[in-house]
């Protein structure tokens, strides 16, 4: 490294533009080219003047920019709203490292087109309907004990009620599962501190199983919400569909929900946002819903007393609905199960400390900020000190008696995150800034405008017991003028911020070129160990290696009752067998082991015109299943560059005819 | 901005840590926190020893740290392989800015849900088949004299040999075509200097039409490559199938192609790789396809006169096959379209200079770059001087007279791109270089390694008459140690390089999240003039106002023998109506407009369970058929958080029982 001997002067701007600080050798700007300049040519100072960087732009790109080779110090987790996916950040460089299929059918990951990750996309049909999108909103990771633990990761849909399980040693899904119980939902997904349940709210409440009611007549009787408890077994990395089981809520549109934590845990914590059980019919006389949900001037907490409901459900109180067990309303009244505490009108979040002893919510038509203390509403629960019950006969608590003060936030408040030093991180929407407050002083500390409308935020290990400080993620909803004009649908865009310091420090802006995400988990980086190989013939969907596993020089074709069995290997830079005869007509199974075990020689296998696209990491056994219907003659290649003779990896799929 | 008087000290080691070259006021390093230290604290040399930066990579942070709202200089637009969709990138932030959907349904964009582009995806069908994926290639923009336009943008699907239609007025396919006469593609989509036609070439050939035929028995004579001429009709944005035509080739695995420009206009030129005529069969006696594709030292380029082509086939020199036109070969060798020049071994990429007067091609198992003249072919042909013929009769030219010369580059050389100066940039995959020479002295500059195996690569209007320099981004096939791990399929790389200086510099290595680029065309963001929002009720498919127009306050719902219309709005923040009320087994068919008109003002809309899902950009509208065929209670909402009622711009749909 150079000492700067002619970057101070530079700086100042006396013209000896000879800087050293970039460069090896002073070759002189006489070779610089364009405002970018040469390589070796160009000061500081040079460089500011030409990208027209301020001081402060130049601490934000070095606190950003990551160099070739080195690794992040944290990844997160974002959702990616209706494309259906999850995407995965490095922070603090904020590239995006992988887009994960989850629920929307992926070709480059070959996801929904080998038998193995169809039978995971069949796991989340709804009335035997094929679904192949998702409205994908809160990602969970897993938990021990209140911390990320890095092994999985869990996703709801909201717009048919889905919850996926991703297995962060290979970064795939693993499963879907849905209950027709509930039409779709939005208070997921949502993990206990030990990750024993996956929680799952309805948003939009049906008739249970979504059958036919008509909301004019029938919607305080017939239409319910619920939260669904799916019970998450470690061991196996999949959701316990049997031992999982609801807890019926009334009709009101339950909103997000948190778990409680140390003091808190065994409870969860539920927003609600339309008590006034408005339904719709803006042409049938009635008001536009979003004037009917914000008559009232308060809502409801939902406060849940989940370890309760598990030992009521396990003791056979549970009523069997739509394939679910379901804690009817009436046994998690009488059990206390539920409990309501009145909250401001609308709110969306619900976040709860690290030390697990208050909920922050913030109405978001209301300009405070809340914090309810557990203990003050535990007492309560405990006491049978009720004010009064709602229209279904469920207990309220006293707003008063259930919070510890309120700060006065500004416009919009959506949702909260936390540091390691006790201040509180607050989206407000309407106000469009991250506004940071001191949750034991109840006092706002400072405020940085986002670009533009910030939904939620999040912060590095900011659901834990042990947030993390240092970064936080402004998700703004709007894009308008931050980036380069790309048609009428825009990216949305990502802020990251430097929260550090005591004032926070706008660091970098980040479209979002596909899918727009609601939530995201941030999680130390070396929590993470994936695996880079997959053991050979593994299945990955299974876990372990294929009974179909084929091993190189067994290679053969195989006449069965069920079709032609076709047990295939791939490895640099050929398919055996590389030609395919089959006769118009046949079931033709095809079993493909990439034999390979080298880091990153993934192959694809495609063949033309059949809608055949698989991907094959090393050490990965793929099967494909389908009916050779049109005689021909096919081409099938490798997908993926994999070498210099990648495209002489391939053959033909020769279909005779009849 | 204020003057760095501690800086040089604190650079030089002194230990006078308050620097003020980043922060505004000096509040000492005591306040920071971590290795990211708090906002305004920071020294430069503090910052570059937290996160060890060299004088180089704060250079390169520099060159590419684009602050808050600032814009990119270029749009690079890269293929997404077997995602089958397009990548916009910002350059030099490297921030991607959008995923286009292309071949493969997408559900943020709505992309293959509503009846509009379903009927896209529907234009791209084999042999009846919906195909669901695609293996994209080679993107090409629009040109105009040569240059790029910034109007259109074609590409290729590999797998399906199809070519899609982009529209960067709004940056949406309109439109997707194929021909079953043959199997798959490689050489596309490349355009004509006026995009008078859009290139598709055969990669693996088939007999005509995909018909059976025996490789071992039938290869020579029934097998067939061929070269489709799309013709590109610039007034509808669409390609005109009833005046494409096609070539036909000899079955050699023809690979990619380039168009020639200025005073080689008219023609075009055509790597193959498989002259061997191999075609597989390692477990029928043969040798795998890569040792037979690698026999002869010599390959063929083919150089087409596609003007002369295109006047034979409108004087009907054509013979109809499988729906195109064809041009046989015997028509295309007497009358001098089709001539072959030897080319080294295996070639891949074929680049025309930007002043059309060589053609530079690389043989991947070869060293050398090789600079064919036109002037020098173009003589031959004329003077009717061939050395020899293939066995198809197709008159071969003297590899010495074609030539210019040769330079020794280094192994396994693919893909050149050129720059304002004259020089010419070359991937070399096994090297894992780009290796920078000049064309005029064939002589070698510089070498660049790249981190891993570099394929294509693409430089800022690289494949104009007018280059630009500048930028070039090498687009690398493996990542291994580069980012943070995510499972055993890794992103690919992309590094940006500053050629501005005479030494090539490395800017910035990014990752690709999903899809696996080939090629990309990197264009001035300045020629792109995308619309911000939908003339009302625009059909964006059609690019007119739909007929099924919905105005405010005109909403309905009408009975017809078709089915139930229902005509929505969309504005914040309610749907109208938003109950809609129909019965079992009725066909619904919603007509729904996005009648807002503010920029970025978008609203998804979903039915739960359903599968229904758009994307309604300002002013859009958009159709949807289905049946209802479940009865019930469904909720419908709108999927874009739109404002702070968002969450309350919800309905219900009615299915009544029979």
């Amino acid at each position: 490294m150079h000492p700067p001997v002619v970057l101070l002067r530079s700086f100042l701007g006396l013209g000896l533009a000879c800087g050293v600080l970039v460069g090896a050798a002073c070759s002189g700007s006489k070779s610089s080219s364009g405002p970018t300049g040469g390589a070796a040519s160009s000061s500081l100072t040079d460089l500011m003047k030409a990208r027209n960087l301020s001081e402060a732009d130049v601490n934000a790109a070095l606190k950003t920019y990551t160099p070739s080779g080195r690794m992040d110090e944290y990844l997160t987790f974002a959702s990616g709203g209706h494309g259906g996916q999850v995407i995965v950040i490095g922070v603090p460089s904020m590239r995006i490292l992988k887009y994960i299929a989850v629920f929307t059918p992926e070709p480059w990951q070959g996801y929904g087109f080998d038998d193995q990750t169809k039978s995971v996309l069949a796991g989340g049909k709804r009335f035997a309907k094929d679904l192949t999108w998702a409205d994908t909103h809160h990602p969970a990771l897993s938990e021990t004990g209140g911390d990320y633990d890095g092994q999985f990761l869990f996703i709801n849909d909201k717009a048919n009620a889905r919850i996926a399980v991703i297995d962060l040693k290979d970064f795939t899904t693993k499963q879907i599962v849905t209950s027709e119980l509930i039409g779709g939902d939005h208070g997921a997904a949502f993990v206990t501190p030990n990750t024993d349940y996956v929680i799952e709210t309805t948003q939009y409440p049906v008739p249970f199983g979504s059958t036919y009611a008509d909301p004019a007549k029938e919607f305080k009787e017939k239409f319910r919400g619920a939260a669904i408890f799916w019970k998450f077994d470690r061991t196996k990395g999949r959701i316990d569909k049997e031992a999982s089981f609801a807890i019926e809520f009334p009709p009101y549109t339950q909103d997000l929900a948190d778990a409680g934590k140390l003091v808190s845990d065994g409870y969860v914590f539920f927003n609600s946002i339309n008590t006034e059980l408005t339904w719709g019919g803006n042409q049938e006389g009635n008001p536009p819903m979003e004037s009917g949900y914000s008559k009232n001037d308060m809502d409801y907490l939902h406060v849940v007393n989940w370890k309760k409901a598990a030992e009521l459900i396990n003791a056979g109180k549970g009523e069997m609905i739509n394939g679910i067990r379901v804690l009817r309303l009436p046994t998690s009244i009488a059990e206390h199960v539920l409990t309501f505490v009145p909250e401001s009108k609308s709110p969306h979040g619900v976040d709860v400390s690290p030390d697990g002893q208050d909920i922050v919510i913030s109405g978001k038509l209301d300009t405070h900020g809340t914090v309810f203390s557990f203990a003050k509403i535990k007492a309560q629960i405990d006491a049978g000190k009720f004010e009064t019950k709602d229209s279904y006969g469920v207990p309220v608590l006293s707003f008063k008696d259930s919070i510890r003060g309120q700060v006065e936030l500004g416009l919009g408040p959506l949702h909260s995150q936390f540091d390691d030093k006790g201040n509180v991180y607050t989206s407000l929407f309407l106000e469009t800034v991250v506004v940071k407050w001191s949750l034991k002083d109840l006092k706002v500390i400072d405020k940085l405008p986002t670009h533009y409308n910030i939904g939620h935020l999040v912060a590095a290990e900011g659901d834990t017991i042990h947030p993390d400080g240092k970064y936080l993620i402004a998700m703004n909803k709007w894009a308008l003028d931050r980036f380069n004009k790309v048609g009428p649908l825009l990216p949305q865009n990502f802020q990251l911020v430097d929260i550090g310091g005591e004032k926070m420090q706008l660091l970098y802006d980040m479209p979002l070129p596909l899918g727009e995400p609601h939530y995201a988990q941030m999680i130390k980086a070396d929590k993470l160990k994936p695996v880079d190989v997959y053991t050979p013939g593994e299945d990955p969907i299974t876990g372990v290696v294929s009974p179909n596993v084929v091993e190189a020089n067994k290679e053969r074709v195989e006449r069965k009752a069920d079709g032609v069995h076709v047990y295939m290997t791939a490895i640099r830079s050929h398919f055996t067998p590389d030609i395919i005869r089959v006769k118009e007509g046949d079931t033709v199974k095809l079993h493909v082991d990439n034999i390979e075990q080298a880091y990153d020689a993934t192959h694809g296998f495609a063949i033309d015109s059949y809608n055949i696209n698989l991907s094959l990491e090393p050490g990965e056994h793929s099967d494909v299943t389908f009916v050779a219907d049109r005689a021909g003659v096919f081409p099938m290649y490798c997908t993926e560059f994999c070498s210099a003779l990648h495209l002489e990896m391939a053959g033909y799929l020769l279909v005779e005819p009849k």
